[in-house]
């Protein structure tokens, strides 16, 4: 019985800095190169199907999933991550095979063990959405293709990975004022630019409210990348110890301090971030929740000390508590359009990479 | 953040005489391009995958959907607007992705707005079935993608294309006996002719019984195509102000005569039209609107004074109550057939006209 | 109204013994050509998406579904079916229409025989699993399009089809020893060989459990086709008279033997079939089931009669009551695989037989 484990991805902590780079480089490739053409086309190429066929096949993404299924098993409600893992599997040419708890008898009239054959069977790769951590570990050992976490109590990669990709887009705008010559270049600071993917600098990411999945993947993934974390949390929300060994285990935690007062862990930050405080499940603690939490809504009042260009990320879904509407309005402007592409490009990357592992 | 509204379309009122024409011409095409490729093959198609390329390809609509998703937002349970949009879609070469109530967070743990904003991020249409239609307002309202009303509480413009390209199938139908030259050509009076799309005389449109959602939608439509509208209905259940605002705006208030009397109302007439009068989530009122609509029911006794030759439309899905057997399995035969497709056509025809636009 | 009945599958008491037969060497066709294209590629294929675009077409399965959109009616939960069919539809090129009971108004707010002509008008194949066999007629009786039986209260057919595929694959191993000159064959007999599918000796299969739609299909099928049934269940659970009639009209009742002691039924057995003694639904019955079944629980002990190379076979999903432990994780490593690839190539095989019968 002794086959090779596939590739699968539970957590970050499962890939090397070289190994996220590319993933990133790779996802920004696919971005560039697909994102026109998803955009409105010339009437011609919709009058006429044989013309424009080859500017299409230019432009369209690798389709490296070309007839083959995907099972998307969602133990919760999601709208980002079904969304883009089932637009990203059509972009690279594959079905995505949503499957909801209602659907099917895993756990029901079946063990997980059982069914998990089944699927690794009929399907060519399993993204994962699943309550306790316990349940996408279960899958991926009994799995003979690739799974990947698309959620679990304890990590969320491909959530980071879609924060690293924005972080690499709005890169210019972290950097120290360019001299002269790319002065010109300097007047589009504010806008991303997508034509070739911009090196990071060492940046200083806080993280603001509950330590959940998300931040448990941005620990054992930004430090190892170069970048310091200052995290703020009420001392009884801090993670577990499962995901603080994982942390010492890479060497992360030195580039990691931990605060009690917002403010100051928001100081000289580049980038903010928060997460819900309140999770799905979650909804009963929601008073105690709310106090734990009272000063963390992240606003520019409390980011006085941050560095003037701080830039925001949020997971989403946005519960009003937890960032105020004015900065959510700029949010939408800056920051909502590339991230979702952002998501989605992780997404596809994840599975060329697979793919490539194979 | 003065960005161009997308070509949403709400309700036909939304379109000029000419688009809607351009739009069931289109359907026509269509379906005539499409329909015999639907059906069986010969062997030799299914045996060699190389050979017979190039005549599926003559017969296949355009690709213009190819690798995007269109993102189903269905609120209510649906049988014909769920398949037609799904296999127009299809047949377009793009991807449905359905999402019912169940399966994302719109309004459960997000706003409509932020959900709107990363369907847009992620799909290239929106084509939504909502309860109150201030909800599909509110997702045009911050959808950076085109949105299509496949049936909201007000409007419900797919299934007026529908009807339109259906009448036209039979436009011979209606004409007055032709010339001696033609009269060969009269014998296949009563099957539609789908080679080329005839013009429809200008005829009289009786619709009997509640009004709601499709009849909006053909007084906003009908008289604007020359055709009179003769309505009959309860006073109780005469259309809202908003609606019979849109009505008087485009002056289509001229060619719409008002009835309590359903005998009346269909005299004369071409067509005749009926709708449930206990649509989703009225079952409440049943006893209520079966006693206000008594007497509305179509029947061949009711309808001696229409037209000799009038033909019968209804939207389904169909409650005895509203037109009895034997008339339904006339309707079975003549105009299942060619409507659910033509249902499909228009929907497909849509998309097009929207690529078109953007 | 005198249109010919589709090809509907409802039994393969329905197919003569020479079309299924056709069915499954077309099956063992398509898993030879698709299977090893379906695993990882090499990595060139993925990087550049025009080149490696002939290797793909030699081992993609002809494309006879493309942009066709078969509805997928079911009414109860489901794994193995429901993978198979919606990754064989893919695998052929066309769209699987998943429409749970929650989906449609299908028997809710319109009656079986209108959804089904919006069905037939829209898709161009109908897949159902239904509770009892009356409601797949039902559908069978008014749908335009062919209709397969995905699973119903009396029969199974895409089971027993992918029973008889694993079967041939196996064949070698049910053969008698060959002469010298094939020993070097003979040396790879416990692994199937997929290259040419072999010709299946007549064997002896004994069915250990409950009469349900396995056992069913089962009974019309095997004795056809030169096998021998030995079949014990306990009397009151005895297949009905619809379907004994069925055995009988076909004359299948000659080469079945049933008993009521397990021992005696597998006595010389090349193939041992247990199927759940408690489907979906009966639950309740659970304890007076279970005692009926005491002593039916397939061990390598019970079966210590049966030929020395006995296999087993079981539809899934398993409940421990049924089989050991020790048996299933043989089960899991000889037969799963296979079995799982047999079912969806049964079923694509289906669809493009009924392709060429239309």
């Amino acid at each position: 019985m002794m086959r090779p484990r596939p590739p699968h991805l539970m957590t970050l902590a499962d890939l090397s800095p070289r190994q996220i780079n590319h993933v990133i480089s790779h996802a920004h490739y696919l971005k560039t190169r697909t994102k026109p053409w998803l955009g409105p086309q010339p009437p011609s190429e919709f009058t006429s199907n044989s013309d424009g066929k080859n500017s299409i096949k230019k432009r369209l993404p690798p389709q490296s999933l070309f007839s083959k299924t995907i099972a998307l098993l969602f133990s919760k409600r999601s709208t980002r991550t079904r969304l883009a893992s089932e637009t990203s599997i059509e972009l690279l040419g594959g079905r995505a095979l949503f499957l909801g708890r209602e659907d099917i008898q895993m756990g029901v009239n079946e063990t997980v063990r059982d069914t998990t054959h089944i699927i690794s069977g009929m399907c060519q790769g399993i993204f994962a959405r699943v309550g306790d951590h316990s349940e996408i570990e279960e899958i991926a050992k009994w799995a003979d293709v690739p799974v990947i976490n698309a959620l679990s109590s304890l990590w969320h990669p491909t959530q980071i990975l879609a924060g690293l990709l924005t972080l690499h887009e709005y890169a210019p705008a972290f950097k120290p004022p360019p001299p002269k010559s790319t002065a010109q270049e300097n007047k589009k600071e504010s806008k991303p630019t997508v034509s070739k993917l911009s090196e990071l600098p060492p940046l200083t990411i806080a993280y603001v409210g509950d330590c959940a999945n998300v931040l448990h993947d941005m620990l054992v993934t930004y430090p190892r990348l170069g970048h310091k974390m200052r995290v703020a949390a009420p001392l009884q929300y801090r993670p577990p110890k499962e995901v603080m060994d994982r942390v010492k285990e890479l060497g992360c935690d030195e580039g990691i301090e931990w605060f009690e007062d917002p403010e100051l862990a928001v100081r000289d930050a580049n980038v903010v971030v928060t997460d819900t405080w309140i999770s799905m499940g979650q909804e009963a603690e929601k008073a105690e929740r709310l106090k734990a939490f009272e000063g963390y809504q992240v606003t520019e009042k409390l980011c006085k000390g941050a560095h003037p260009d701080w830039k925001f990320m949020h997971c989403l879904p946005r519960k009003p508590d937890e960032v105020d509407e004015e900065l959510y309005v700029y949010l939408l402007q800056v920051f909502y359009g590339p991230r979702s592409l952002a998501f989605q490009e992780a997404e596809n990357r994840k599975w060329t990479t697979m793919a490539l592992f194979e």
